[in-house]
């Protein structure tokens, strides 16, 4: 069985038998009890509510998507239209799937704390998670396992010169799916934040409710908040990352010249290697459910460690069987080993981001904002934002290490695996991190049943839990993000022919520059549109409150599907015009300022991007832990002045982690891969030919004429 | 007379001109009576406050000044180091005489008001800050001018070959004057800003004090801050800008291969633009004081058009005279008036940026904060933050049009020569600027004097009229940052020969990455250290009122000198650090990694250092007039909701606006300007011999063996 055979008869069938686990997973959690009438109305509300969000968004993505293949069609080709589309399909039914799952196992987890306790709660919840965790790399694993079998078996391109149509190809697909990515986690982290915004100020601030309470209009909305942004919108977050991971290698193998010794090689790897993590996310999986009596955080962090042992296990196995010989174009060779401590640098340094986001956000710095907050709200905010600027330095350090290593163990190829083998074992993650979501919305469920404070106990005990087992992998979302733009971008320069991208020139500086300017841009589309949606909410939240009788003492229900609708409406109008910026711009560029500029514009877009995201994302889980510190501080009295600022902090704070952060890490995955797909068009554009790629490197054509062998 | 000669004789005995003109409106200043006893008392705690500050900085200045002169000495030249030494003391003399003269000038101010009325105010206050502008561009004029002199005259370095030297021995006056001026802003922007917050927090809010108020411990500290933060560090930060910009191109005309053909007048034009700037300048600045009966906010501002209506009439002049015929190594030639069409497009660009900066700071967009304040601190901090991310992008592409016109019209040298434009007339935007803080701290001591309310109302009319024609002036420091540190980039990268910086060598992109993140450290470093500066104050205030009895009562003065000491303490403390990292960063690149790789930390750090820049001065200046805009609103009563809120995002922006900001936009050019005068020494550490300088193109030479041409 040849190498290429191996590969498309691993990728999707490993995939079906994902799927297939899946779905027994939900039948498991659709078998459980789901609750008392009180209960069932408020998650049927839940559902009803994110169901109407989802279609909508869905069939804004399903025409943009039909529209765009259509346009790619020509500039591509059929097949990168056709791969595109199935990539966006992908990440809808991403969205779908984690949004079911949730909304249907939340009540169930509620249902199941109220009467049979804790650990069967905590079966539930992780059935309903895993769901979540195995569909999103399963769905991936199918698509593009089906991509590879398909470019194999029907279109023939099994010779190492073909390759290129798998950059090609399987790029449109990470198009698709990073285009739906943007749009749900962007719309998805608006709705939510401005939920939560509108529900605060309105219920807590103004009317005195407590959370959740049901007499507030603006609850039901905060719920569905955290099913279509948390779960749904991170598992598109999440599966955008995976395939881009991979993709990026793919591309990186089938066109740079610095692996035409190793071509088949080189693209089957990383489809093998994300078998291989799915394989031994699987194996832990198990295990966690295996394991009946014994500390649910500690399993689940086990399931961590042990995905990923099992993961460099398989992965080193995978490498030295496939026994690569990389060579670049300037002669220089590499380890066959290579990919392999490319993967451990990569591994090492989401361990170590990780642990400098932990610092920042939980340790030292952190309390210097619960001492600013003494000095009023003003000092905190400003704490926060220069403890979130601080937090930047560390984790960038960090991804240069891991780009030096992993560009020493292997080349630019090399940082693409590094990037794959972080997100290999993503199932575990996002598993880990719905459990925590189903968790805090069954919560949600039962404190608006009024169900006893046992109940309330064990789901907040669980999402503890989850949080804490999800943590550990906080630091592999930034890290993958930034390598694999990175090694998108190198793919993109190879796939249009640039020997170099010289900063010297003016067009680069100016690509730099604008490039630079996007995220900040999006940024503040976001921000702005989560102010602007909160306003509508909690505008329409106070005149319910003022004008429905009976309200306030709970003879009478609020409108709630009014105000989810308006937030879906609103968050939706809010989305369009960051994520139309972020598509044509580099359309734009592209096609009006050439190629190299383009790359100025991902690279600019890529180090402003991370740089920003850091920034935002640490300064938000810095606010909130700072007000969680200064909460179990004895001597705070909730409301004094020192609690007040903290929670100013924490408000500011929250749409920056959870809208506006998590946005800018697949907007610039999302502008490499648009690039990346339109490279044929552009090199078109400028009237060059497509030359054909280069050849197997032999001793003459080591002196090549100019232009087509790319300094990888 | 050569072009040499005329260049030597014109730079510095006009500067001289301006030194004595300095000098005649400081001894007018002088004679004017400085007010009753209680006002001198406190104008001298003023002064003696301002003064221990600069004396203690300038001590840690002229050590690290004569360390790293020495340094220099080994690793570049003695000229050079020589050179850097009185770059550094320009600064620091640049800072004594605008502190001088502002502190001399308030009482006077003051005194003028209270007895005579607003214009004879005026002509005092208009004389005091035009001793600062003149100074300031003088002073510049006086450095570049003699060390032109020195190396025509003393040196004999006349021959077009021996031009590299002007590159070096001006670098190293720009390093000394760029130093000075990054330590000047950080330490005199944490000073202001937190005695500012401590003054408010313990005086205001927590004493019930009015601004100013005599009983407040703080109170002095606050207007010594406004003298040393806001006109001497001003002074120093325009001198920074003024000096790089001419030196940035200065170097590109004597390094690159580009203007081989023209490197005598390459290197004079920047000299003579100064010059013909600084005429202009003198000649709008006579006639505002000629005009005795007019609107003096209107005549200020007819100086500002003036000026440089005038200059382009000397600088279209300067430029036909000299006929430059640049051609490029790729063989690309420029119009003979391409220099002049730099500037023009330099200039447009600076009135759009500030055109810019104005319609999101003072239009639709600042309301959308004051709009959103009705929602709570929280949404007025989040709109804030968005406008000022969102107010990156048109100045942005503003900048980028410069780039990009002034490249076409005169190449990379074009783009230093728009920079020089822009700043050509800098001494009427340090007037106008020096004229709004005097009058503000003469302010000051009218209500520490409890002066009538006529007399304070004379000087809020100053200040407002003094910023009002000082705001058309704002779009300069940004833009010229921008050109000043491209076109220094662009000049280090021919200092150091390299053809290329290739971005998709990854030691390139590591660069990138590393770059990007020292304004974001740097930032944070700066706003913390306001914080804890802050912090520091308030406590020790907290602690007189409490424990000196009679304080409140006015019957004893507070201990003002003690605060004084302490802020000078705690912001020189904070300063070091962030300087020191400045600093080391591109000497341990550039050492360890290389000289491609220190190219990418130079435009890592442009790019994220103007966007951050960017968005904390326009977000600072946003919520300042949302607060404003609240005000003059006749709904808003003092106290509430929406005005509490609006005066916290006013608080918060405070430090970014006036310290971190502008330091943002100093230390990007002081890396670019380390990376140029150590090129001799990285190029020497990796064994490579300085290579002479390319010669005059002829037919021959063209075909020149590679790495000696850059491609510019």
């Amino acid at each position: 069985m040849s190498l290429t055979d191996f590969t498309a008869w691993t990728g999707w069938p490993l995939g079906v038998v994902g799927l297939l686990l899946a779905f027994g997973a939900l039948s498991y959690v659709r078998r459980q009890p789901a609750g008392n009438e009180a209960m069932n109305d408020w998650a049927v509300q839940i559902q009803r509510g994110s169901n109407a969000f989802l279609r909508r968004q869905s069939i804004f993505l399903a025409a943009f998507i039909a529209v765009a293949a259509l346009l790619l069609w020509p500039t591509a080709s059929l097949a990168t239209a056709g791969a595109f589309a199935l990539g966006g399909a992908t990440g809808l039914a991403v969205g779908w799937v984690s949004m079911y799952a949730a909304t249907r196992a939340n009540v169930r987890v509620a249902e199941a704390a109220r009467v049979a306790g804790e650990t069967p709660a905590l079966h539930v919840a992780f059935g309903g998670a895993a769901v979540a965790g195995l569909a999103v790399s399963a769905l991936g694993l199918v698509g593009l396992g089906a991509l590879y079998f398909a470019l194999i078996y029907v279109q023939n391109a099994y010779l190492p010169e073909q390759f290129a149509r798998f950059g090609e190809v399987l790029a449109g697909y990470a198009l698709g799916a990073s285009s739906v990515a943007l749009f749900a986690r962007m719309g998805g982290g608006i709705f939510t934040k401005a939920a939560d915004v509108g529900a605060d100020l309105v219920g807590k601030t103004e009317a005195g409710l407590p959370e959740d309470d049901p007499r507030n209009p603006a609850t039901v909305a905060d719920n569905v908040g955290d099913c279509v942004g948390d779960t749904a919108g991170m598992g598109v977050d999440l599966l955008e990352s995976y395939v881009g991971a991979i993709v990026a290698t793919v591309a990186l193998g089938a066109y740079s010249a610095a692996y035409a010794n190793n071509r088949v090689e080189a693209v089957a790897l990383p489809l093998l290697l994300a078998a291989a993590g799915f394989l031994a996310s699987l194996i832990a999986l198990g295990a966690v459910r295996a394991i009946k009596n014994t500390n649910p955080a500690l399993a689940m962090r086990a399931a961590t460690l042990g995905a990923a042992a099992l993961f460099l296990v398989l992965a080193f196995v995978t490498v030295s069987l496939l026994g690569l010989d990389l060579e670049d174009a300037t002669g220089r060779t590499y380890h066959r080993f290579g990919p392999f401590w490319a993967i451990c640098a990569g591994v090492l340094v989401a361990v170590g981001i990780g642990a400098a986001t932990d610092f920042y956000t939980a340790a030292r710095p952190m309390r210097r904002i619960a001492e600013a907050a003494r000095g009023g709200p003003a000092t905190a905010i400003l704490m926060g934002l220069a403890v979130g600027m601080e937090s930047t330095a560390l984790p960038l350090l960090l991804i240069a290490a891991a780009t030096w290593l992993a560009n020493e163990a292997a080349g630019l190829y090399g940082i693409g695996v590094a990037a794959v083998g972080m997100l290999a074992t993503v199932a575990v993650s996002i598993t880990l991190n719905a459990f925590a979501a189903i968790s805090d919305t069954a919560g949600g469920i039962a404190r608006l049943s009024h169900l006893g404070s046992d109940t309330r106990g064990i789901t907040q005990r669980l999402k503890a839990a989850g949080s804490a087992a999800a943590a550990g992998g906080k630091g592999i979302a930034i890290g993958a993000a930034a390598l694999t733009s990175l090694a998108l971008f190198s793919a993109y320069a190879s796939a249009v022919r640039l020997e170099s991208i010289d900063l010297i020139h003016p067009f680069v500086l100016l690509g730099l520059l604008i490039g630079g300017g996007v995220p900040f841009f999006v940024a503040a589309l976001t921000l702005a549109g989560v102010g602007r949606t909160a306003a509508i909410l909690s505008a329409e939240a106070r005149r319910q409150l003022a004008e429905t009788p009976g309200l306030m003492d709970g003879s009478v229900q609020p409108d709630s599907g009014r105000l989810v609708d308006m937030a879906t409406h609103a968050s939706l109008r809010e989305t369009i015009a960051p994520f139309a910026l972020a598509i044509l711009i580099p359309v734009a560029v592209g096609a009006a300022l050439g190629t190299e500029a383009l790359g100025g514009v991902l690279v600019g877009a890529t180090v402003a991007g991370i740089l920003l995201a850091l920034f935002m994302t640490n300064a938000g889980a810095a606010w909130d832990s700072a007000r969680k510190w200064i909460e179990a501080q004895p001597e705070t009295t909730p409301g004094s002045d020192i609690h007040n600022a903290s929670v100013l902090g924490d408000t500011v704070g929250d749409p920056m982690k959870d809208a506006a952060g998590p946005a800018l890490n697949i907007l610039v995955k999302l502008m490499a891969v648009i690039a990346l797909v339109l490279a044929p068009w552009f090199l078109s554009l400028r009237g060059q030919e497509v030359t054909p790629l280069p050849q197997p490197v032999q001793e003459e054509s080591m002196a090549a004429p100019g232009g087509d062998v790319p300094r990888g």
